[in-house]
């Protein structure tokens, strides 16, 4: 048995914040599955690991625990797989750029496709995309990261800011390619550092494997359609 | 000069959260008011105590140091007011109450007001806020929680889950007096934690205080409007 098991569906999008850590970690994890991720979501609460409205669901068999909500989920592994900067300050920016990706894929997808993407909604908020872009580029520089060396927080290491950082931008900018000219003007240290992790073995493997097992997908449904619309591009 | 300074809009809603855990731990802290926390939030990012897209935001005088993201504040509070569980599984599901409370708030006011709420919207979330009213009793039970004594993760004091449970389920149930018999029938001994919690004298003053301040303000907004209209509330 692996020591943890994720709850999600078979897209990157928030699953792949949880990914990422385990992945950058050396973790050893399986993932559940479509069918047993709606199953685990539909339970009734007193049925389920931890009542939980929707995925990501994670599992930590050696502890016999289990969190949802990603950035929960994020900060468990962060002390788990020792991901945190180690200062209270620093922790909590780790934990916020952790939230600042769930609120940016919260928007991009508007809030699960409440509505659809047309070129006016589009439109306006590109400047708002722009501004996660530079909020992320912003809380690098102040901690020394440029487009060629360092970490967001300015830790010895990647932590669980830079780990958001990448699950949040590399899928969305290697699924929606129109989008990666934006990052790399809007934040260019970001994308340095979005690039750098790319080619860490870990990563890069979980780039190969969840793109051998789930192709273009970004964040899914229709909502995907219409975003790829409105970036003209066209889903494969 | 106080230890802390909240910026936050004039009404409970998210900015709640940090004052229950700073009201309940008696921490100093000021409220920045509504300009200042608009010019925080209007800055370019450069200019910004941390770079932010939204309130709240608290600045730490005494570590001048700055977090913004409601559950990366509360993580940070958690930690500097000793009011984390201690162990890594509940210290996760106390951040994951947190979480799930500012999910509640995001749905209860369809994302910001996206959208406004009509009879037949309202009518199809009532059974996803009893499935939220139900993810927090089940919780709570798990850990011993009953309607007269407990709390949600089992501590031996208020941790981050039942503050984040009084944050949001006392405004919520006062300010929209409709929604207190729905929380009281579908999670009794967690209506029965906010109850003693409210009866705490540092939530009591916070209480007073807000409601002296701010009236009978919960959201603010069109979407209030709409919340009470579906409600059957006219808004004083």
């Amino acid at each position: 048995m692996t020591d943890y098991t994720l709850h999600y569906w078979p897209i990157p999008f928030r699953g792949h914040f949880a990914r990422a850590a385990l992945a950058h970690a050396g973790a050893d994890w399986a993932e559940a599955g479509t069918e047993a991720t709606a199953e685990a979501m539909d339970k009734p609460v007193s049925e389920q690991a931890v009542p939980h409205m929707a995925p990501p669901l994670l599992i930590d068999h050696r502890r016999d625990s289990a969190v949802a909500q990603m950035p929960a989920i994020m900060a468990y592994l962060g002390a788990a797989l020792d991901l945190m900067p180690g200062d209270p300050a620093r922790d909590a920016l780790a934990l916020k750029a952790v939230l600042d990706g769930n609120d940016v894929l919260d928007e991009i997808t508007r809030d699960g496709g409440r509505q659809m993407w047309d070129a006016a909604s589009w439109e306006a908020f590109e400047p708002r995309l722009s501004r996660w872009m530079a909020i992320f580029e912003e809380t690098g520089n102040r901690h020394g990261l440029t487009a060629k060396a360092g970490w967001m927080l300015g830790t010895g290491a990647a932590s669980l800011a830079d780990l958001a950082a990448w699950a949040l931008w590399s899928p969305m900018t290697r699924k929606l390619p129109p989008l990666r000219g934006m990052l790399e003007r809007e934040a260019p240290a970001t994308a340095g550092l979005v690039a750098r992790l790319e080619d860490t073995p870990p990563l890069a493997r979980l780039r190969e494997r969840s793109d051998a097992a789930w192709g273009e997908s970004y964040c899914g449904g229709q909502i995907e359609r219409s975003l790829r619309a409105v970036l003209g591009q066209v889903q494969r």
